[in-house]
């Protein structure tokens, strides 16, 4: 039995106690500053309040202050914070983890550099903690996962990618489950890469049914052929940019393929989705969905805008981003959506 | 203006009257043997009995037996016939159109060799005419198209692929329209074996929503993780097939993931993997669907035994295609569903 530590009660976070607790592992979910209410309603009813179903017995909560304690001893830590919490992840609590034990975390996104570049967060926290002086093992988990299904026990597979082949094989002994299945690999940035760079992607198919919503109406059957035609351009796309992280293998773009599969009908990508495509501006967009993590309005922006910068650099040509660049241009130059058919390639 | 003649008047033959008449072409559209009540129908009403919507006023419609004379002065021929029309269109209806004249046509499927290869039905069909002493100008539609929705006009991205890009480009301008894009490309085989490789992955895909369903009710809400776990593998495999096409493009790999996308949602196949996934013996599922066409269960056993048939000589490994092999298990050897999902890789 392993001790495994849970920073972020978020949904994500939340949901891997579940496989985790009922290995028979000591879980402890242990809330962020912003997760205070969650833990109070864990404790007091044995559910997170978004989720249908009771945590397995045994899993107990902790509130930020008690961090240090519920560190000690732990056997990994899962970090299960948005992307909007990595600073916080990475200057107060990897500090905080001790160097040799393993963590593994859940945050999907990437930082976009002034040269262009995109980089996966454990790469990102790699760099910031070195100029502490400080190493840590950093592991990730990427893949279509939605919280809601994993807690329904819905089969699903997912990639843990790390640097030690020792450190995932263990995650993964710890973690997997007769529906929770596990691929290793030591590819980070191929597999951080995939499961960001697919935001975009799926706010573009989701663009398809909020435009036939406005010319059919909002009860109308859903359309497949304009879902499918971006679908394929999407693929195309991530493929290339896969390319340019270095890391357009068969296995990295089938991740990719299969998490932006997931994100068009997982909920809230595809809500701001649909409302954009009916014609609705991003600011009241993102009035209606108040409350909503929109992570992935952020990741688009920063993948598009590292495009941007490639492509002045004279490193990639923006005519093959049609999809990314007509996004972007949606989320943050007030365009009207209007899929760029002809400019597919 | 250009004389289209449309040969088969199932579902999918008959909407692409839609786009050809709506740019002004004259259309003729004429039914096999099999489409005699059909083509009645729409002299009575104008419209198909499988569709919402009247044909643009001005097509025609004709009986097989003025098949001679709708072909004479035809532009092109559009062939609209089911794989299961494949040698009936081969033998009857190729040899009557003129050398010169482009036929392009909509059959999708793939027939599998006694050495494991599988052709594209325009090999098969030159291959059978260079028998008879006689060469056609064969070229092919691919691309996630479903007929009703192209009916309703939905945004659509199709390929057209053959060897002649003057012919292509001919084709593209009379069919081209502000809802059906159209791409060209002269890789016949890694189109035609991009959308003909999907139907057996369509099928797992639907297993798993009808594996829900039995286990949570069949009016329990759509599970997602499964479904991309199983899309994601599709991906891979259908990458590895094209490569034994020599056709492992990206292009190809996008039409294909792009196909296969529409197919989960499309009708037919989805239809028969929920009834297998639920636990329906094929026999009865295939009684049940009667009426519905299931070529995709044809192609998918053909694709198969392709790979089974490598397999035995030593050309391929089968624990690359755990999903077709279980596909085609299910399909032909009675087995139980059951994703392989330790076997993913």
């Amino acid at each position: 039995m392993a001790v495994i530590t849970i920073v972020g009660a978020g949904m994500m976070g939340s949901a891997l106690a579940f496989p985790a607790r009922e290995n028979g592992h000591e879980v402890r979910l242990t809330g962020t500053p912003l997760d205070r209410e969650i833990i109070d309603t864990c404790r007091a009813t044995g559910r997170h309040p978004k989720f249908t179903a009771d945590f397995p017995a045994g899993v107990t909560y902790h509130q930020i202050e008690e961090l240090d304690d519920v560190l000690a001893g732990a056997d990994f830590v899962i970090g299960g914070v948005s992307s909007f919490g990595v600073d916080w992840f990475g200057d107060f609590v990897l500090p905080r983890i001790p160097e040799k034990t393993p963590v593994l975390t859940v945050t999907k996104g990437l930082w976009d550099t002034a040269d262009g570049g995109l980089m996966t967060y454990p790469a990102l926290w790699e760099t910031r903690l070195a100029e502490k002086g400080l190493k840590r093992c950093l592991n990730a988990i990427g893949g279509p996962c939605t919280s809601y299904e994993l807690v329904a026990h819905d089969q699903t597979v997912v990639s843990f990618c790390g640097k030690d082949e020792k450190v995932l094989a263990f995650l993964k002994s710890c973690m997997e489950t007769d529906y929770y299945h596990i691929h290793t690999t030591t590819d980070v940035t191929g597999i951080e890469s995939a499961v960001a760079l697919k935001n975009g992607y799926a706010l573009a198919i989701a663009l398809t049914v909020g435009l036939n919503q406005r010319e059919r109406g909002v009860d109308s059957e859903l359309h497949y052929n304009s879902q499918a035609a971006v679908f394929g351009q999407a693929v195309r796309e991530m493929a290339r940019l896969l390319k340019l992280q270095g890391a357009d293998t068969l296995d990295n773009l089938t991740v990719g393929a299969g998490d932006l599969y997931v994100t068009v009908y997982g909920g809230r990508t595809r809500q701001v989705g649909i409302l954009l495509g009916r014609g609705m501006p991003i600011e009241e967009a993102k009035e209606t969905l108040k409350g909503v993590t929109l992570e992935s309005l952020v990741v688009a922006e920063r993948v598009a805008r590292a495009v941007r910068r490639k492509a002045l650099r004279g490193d990639l040509d923006l005519a093959d981003y049609p999809l990314l660049c007509h996004v972007d241009d949606i989320l943050n130059r007030h365009a009207a959506p209007d899929i760029p058919w002809e400019r597919f390639r």
